[in-house]
């Protein structure tokens, strides 16, 4: 009896970005069609004022004819002369992230409901936060949760220590899921546009703390959130995502707060998402989001 | 033979603002049901941080058992010691609207059509610009389009022409459709919240000139327009309305031009409609819009 | 020493409903204050078209004049010559409410964590499900879960035993968090107006199973869901809340799936806090929602 | 004294559709760079379900060396075997666009401005009409204006007439911009996937006639409007674009109308601008908008 042999897709992603020039496309393309890999789909976008080129190439690996470390070094010599910036994952090694923490269950709540779903491919091994308060929502999603308090004296030490850990545990990425501390420009650089932060007001309008207060000072009739990678200029970091909803004179502070929860939680739930699908390039302060 | 006689209804709007107090609503409607006045419907709200009580009633006054002068004399005397403000108006008695533009005209296409349909209902008796550019499309609604021209120089002297101009018409609402000069305080303090002008940006943020060179260089995922009233202090007035509409790397300037194009129109053309339909009250730098 | 006694505020809605005629705003506003009851705040509609008048009165009960009991027949007596429906509640007295479930947790969970924030005022003392699956959730919110396993042999006797234990729970409402049974005529008539059921289509557009398939099917643009009371007419039940998001060729059934989620709670979420804040009106098939 | 030679860019746009398989895009890219085509933009999509690939060329063919002409007999010998249907456009070839219309002035207006102010990258030579009453539109935008009155009697003569008219204007493109009379099949057939309809709901919901009274009749919470191609089953066409707006108890049937016009405007501007901009591929019933 003859036995099929099914074979389990390997799908990869290549995200690259250069200044633009002739023929990129089709060099591209065909570097991976040489080494038998078939582009399921792929996203590309050319910034004119820039002069700068943008691709993401989503491909299936499975009859690729070499080892993926060959591959990489391949795409290395190939890219090198275009001065091009990539990166390559494959969906089986699976990104590994942190959430990080206060008093708010909101937003790690989403987030964990999320990944339960199955929306947020990645691991989820770890979240910190500078207070006890919610480790019984990781605790009933089965992830430890450590505790780092933060005081003037000791945010130094604690933070260096938080890095330790995450490096410990292999972290590709850190959700700041209404952390209420700012992160120090030491910790910020260690992992440039690897920190997506949700800022709970449509910036740059309503910088700094307390947004929700300050639109409804000023009136407005719309309110929002924004999801932004953390840069040591508060929050002044690329934007990624941002939602708003109508409000009204009817709608007081803890109104606000409400109907912001919800756009929160959407709009940050997007950004990881499109993070961990790789559909997001950084160049000059902004954004590219296939 | 008998003759049906058809009586037409006199639909009349009372809004009110006050400190807030017991017995407001009672007393309100009480005094409107004493004269033969029948409310068909009435919107209210509490601002409870400030204290503050508004209400609009839209009447029936077709039986009505006063003249109309008889009518307003009595609401002085039963609000003044509630310490009321309010406006009394009648459908019957329409608002006279001047618009003022300078080279964009996809906004007073707009205002212009929604009158033509019904939607908006005033007169507007009066086109008047900084530019002869656009004489064409108010001449195509027969409409008179004046001309004054603004240099440093003849500033004062043109808006005062203006102004006179607007009291000879019996202008109750200046409506700025992409206006580019900066009214002065002079002007802006003769028609108090009788201005509406369209930012084309989500107020606080972009405020100033070039909002959507602002938004791309931000990089940000949503624009959007602002209708509210003019005060001296540049665009801090009251805000009336905002819609946005989402963005990307896709877009350039010309797109957030385009993008920005439909906002405008339809935050106009809704702050005017609920002017017109006295359903703001502007409190404390704010707006409620029933 | 002198003690400040501080009274709390008691607050209560009052909703009503009638053909409309004159007077009717002076005489619920003349007759709470007449007992010594403040209007908080107020809103009414009338529907020329039904003739119908509604409206809702929050207000300060704390001076009332009269036991809650001597005032609701008061109102009855009042309100009867008017052809008046009304209810009156009092935010001491919480709703209590039960949730249907099956497998899918997102609308749960969603539910059980606007609770906790304390966007749902009320008690959630019962989850029922017809599969064991979800009990970890219900658990780790402290709440009973009752499975009621649904054959079609058994089908009849389930819904006595689910009635039976709502009934003796006291609940108020019954909110089918994508309960992926179809309750039968009796059940639904046991509690009128007081099932919410949350649909995955913009309801009346794909009525019935699979919505999202049938949404891909045809290549619409926008998918969305529907918040609406059960009624023994499947899907046709007054419409509380709708919301829809932008989809696209790029969006396969799982993407649907996954956008359609987010939508589900929101408009879930929105509709379940209308009903709890009193702000609904059934009339003819469609709702008043204040 | 040197001069500088200012070339202008030359934009061309190549649109393919066909069964998916290996090394696609490659040869398309390929194809494009053997003869000094540089590729500004692309957007792809491969439908995994049904099997295709779409893709979006938009490139530079200023250093094109072969005539347009030679240029498209290359591209017919390459893309043959590939099963590939296929459409190539110049931006400097403008499409010839013919506006049908009723009395509904907003669709036409907004049509003729959005040209005016470029967002239509096209010629408008011709509005056809079963109505007289629009021709101070079309003549305020300079453009002729044809009537053919419809009867039961002399429809299909007129239809007859007015695709003569249409042909002798070399017309790519019509927009039914609220014309009130139902197109025959044989019309329809004579411009496949050439006619944009604007329909006045969401479909799949309210189809045919009246959908605003549809909606007022259901109490739905959000309508909007829906941009298809016209097929031979009404209302059926490929949907290209939709959009909502809130709508609630205090709209009657002209409140939704009028909220609807704006979605209206909006989604057919959107829809017939894609179009233009060669975005759309219709597959099976369904678009691809890229």
């Amino acid at each position: 009896m003859t036995q099929t042999k099914q074979v389990a897709q390997i799908v990869g992603t290549l995200v690259v970005s250069c200044p633009d020039q002739k023929g990129l496309i089709a060099t591209l393309a065909q570097t991976l069609a040489d080494h038998g890999v078939n582009i399921i789909d792929t996203q590309q976008h050319t910034d004119l004022e820039a002069g700068m080129f943008f691709q993401r190439l989503r491909f299936d690996a499975t009859e690729l004819d070499l080892t993926r470390s060959q591959f990489e070094k391949l795409l290395g010599e190939r890219l090198l002369p275009l001065e091009m910036k990539w990166r390559l994952s494959f969906a089986d090694e699976k990104a590994r992230v942190a959430i990080f923490t206060s008093k708010f269950e909101h937003c790690i709540y989403d987030l964990l409901i999320r990944h339960r779903l199955g929306e947020l491919d990645c691991e989820i091994p770890l979240v910190i936060s500078n207070h006890p308060d919610l480790e019984h929502v990781a605790k009933s999603f089965n992830i430890p949760y450590k505790v780092f308090p933060i005081t003037k004296e000791n945010k130094a030490e604690q933070e260096l220590a938080a890095i330790a850990l995450l490096r410990q545990n292999n972290i590709d990425l850190v959700i700041l899921a209404r952390y209420m501390q700012i992160l120090s420009p030491m910790f910020i650089e260690e992992f440039p546009s690897q920190i997506i932060n949700i800022h709970h007001g449509t910036l740059p309008a309503f910088m700094g703390a307390k947004p929700y207060h300050q639109a409804h000072e000023r009136g407005v009739k719309l309110i929002g959130a924004t999801a932004h990678y953390a840069t040591s200029d508060l929050d002044m970091g690329p934007i990624i995502a941002q939602e708003v909803i109508a409000c009204s004179h009817i709608d007081n502070i803890e109104d606000l707060i409400r109907k912001g929860r919800d756009m929160e939680r959407i709009t940050l739930g997007r950004a990881v998402r499109a993070h961990l699908e790789e559909r997001i390039i950084v160049h000059g302060g902004k954004t590219v989001v296939f």
